[in-house]
């Protein structure tokens, strides 16, 4: 961690690519125009609420599951989530012919903790913090032999995130002439989807911005101060963005290309999840709600034409969306202007 | 019409599509592999939810009108529709710098109603049913000049709707080394949908296959008797899919190309819209959910194994979504076998 020279590469995002092709899915990039009078610039969705298992998560444990040698493969694999990490390793584990067990919270949503048992996968819960969730997952590791695949801290699972933002800023890149995308909004939650999109997105001169839930800020705290800190995670909407801190790797590709960290509240998460739902015909849950929250409801800190938002997962049960549906009023549609979105 | 040479061709499609390209959003077509354990074969949709005005037809209005003499344009469109041909023609006189008036039903769904309106268009009301909002059209036709642009009956609205399945087509062909669907599910109303899906999937070996509402079945038994029939459409939550006939030229079409048609309840109307929901993460409307339903609720009177389905449009309000959610269970669902969907 101290050498740069540790710190996955593009080179790394493209190489997992090369290994996901075939195995997860090539997500549709969207404009939605129908938005953009609502946020006063281009707006450029990927779409990882319709991956595998319904979020990015897929991309990182097929890539870091596949990478294994086969003897560690047969001795099965471990993981700790709030839940859609959970639902990838379990995925992983069943198409790499293995089995997996996972450390999950005990208050986790119940539509994730049966995707998970209907992948096949065992759980074990263990408190509501990612702490007590790691420690018990180190237990089973410990007693099976089975390696632990970590949600975040790991280059091959930040490689393989990486993969959404490289296909996003492809696609807008071929769609614009080569000029591409000005920002690229990620939610943070222990930072793998940001440090693969940092990764990618530096290097074409698109400014990445975190977004995190108020009172769950591990990322912008950590980058106001120079250095990891930890949070006492705040109530949210965003289950699956209240680590108690962002990985290490994680904050130091972070910190060498991060623009700017935003924080967006509860509100702002249940708007935008409705004015996407009615508006653009979109499932999200309020993770993947998160980092189009900041564009609605925030001014970004620099000018930006043409911005990218991960839509990063759709994974929400019927009561919660009810119950969102009934609490949040869409922000105000505007009528497509026709010819403003072709793509 | 009683000239074969009459019929619209799948060059006309061709046509069409040439001139939209960059006036329509080129949707989405998926894979959703989540749900084909459900329904027993490949499934792939066409998301014409995420089309602009939420609904493929704006396809058709945007070539109609843009096919216009530039005097015709320039007195203004009419036209009569339950909702999206109603927003489609509203956003087509806008794209071409020119005005719209539009008959629709005294129940139509609140959230159409404000859509066509806020897209510029003047509003007639006038009763229920498809006869009763034509007749309207043609009285403001005849005292202003204005030109109708029919919602179905009509050879540019075929070629313009017959465009999402030519996307669908290409992209499926691409995906599988040339197979190709075996069949296309394809929801009707008046028949501009199924006509242009018929012109583009015969040449190519995929049986079209219509859906209809029970007792909206106006398509079907005019194939069971030959010749059009008019029906007194029954109730149903498909409010896109009851008009009292299909047109003439889109019954001519579907004679001779039609292979088989089904009739779906309300029930697996509602139960496919929240499976796509919360299974694949988009919203479609009753009429949007209308095809999928009958693969969900019906056996085809043929084998299929790649099986295309139009998701026709996503225009629902919130207050009849979250009825609808309410009042329906998702078909049981059983998680993606990894490897399954790889596009």
């Amino acid at each position: 961690m101290s050498q740069n020279a540790e710190l996955p590469s593009a080179a790394n995002v493209q190489d997992a690519a090369a290994f996901l092709r075939g195995r997860v899915t090539r997500t549709p990039a969207l404009r939605l125009a129908a938005l953009e009078p609502m946020v006063g610039c281009e707006l450029w969705v990927k779409c990882e609420n319709l991956q595998h298992i319904g979020a990015f998560k897929a991309r990182g444990a097929l890539y870091a599951v596949g990478r294994l040698p086969p003897e560690q493969v047969r001795r099965g694999v471990v993981t700790y989530s709030s839940g859609n990490h959970a639902q990838a390793v379990a995925l992983a584990a069943r198409a790499f012919g293995t089995t997996a067990r996972v450390a999950m919270p005990t208050d986790a949503p119940r539509v994730k903790v049966e995707a998970v048992r209907s992948l096949g996968a065992e759980i074990v819960f263990a408190g509501t913090t990612s702490r007590e969730r790691q420690r018990a997952a180190l237990a089973l590791s410990a007693e099976t032999g089975a390696v632990i695949i970590a949600p975040f801290d790991d280059p091959h699972i930040i490689a393989g995130q990486g993969t959404a933002t490289l296909e996003l800023c492809d696609y807008v890149a071929a769609a614009t002439d080569g000029a591409g995308l000005d920002a690229l909004l990620v939610p943070v939650g222990g930072g793998g989807l940001i440090a693969g999109a940092c990764l990618v997105a530096a290097e074409r001169g698109t400014r990445v911005v975190s977004v995190e839930p108020e009172g769950c800020d591990a990322m912008a705290r950590s980058m106001e101060s120079g250095q990891r800190v930890t949070v006492e995670p705040a109530a949210t909407l965003a289950d699956g963005l209240k680590p108690v801190e962002v990985g290490a790797l994680n904050f130091a590709v972070a910190q060498r290309h991060l623009a700017a960290w935003l924080r967006v509240d509860d509100e702002a998460i249940g708007r935008t999840l409705v004015t996407l739902l009615l508006h653009a015909k979109l499932l999200v849950e309020p993770s993947g709600a998160a980092a189009l929250a900041a564009l609605f409801s925030k001014p970004l800190p620099f000018p930006a034409k043409r911005v990218g938002v991960i839509l990063s997962g759709g994974n929400i049960g019927k009561d919660l969306l009810t119950d969102l549906l009934a609490r949040f009023t869409p922000y105000e549609h505007a009528p497509l202007a026709p010819g403003a979105a072709t793509v």
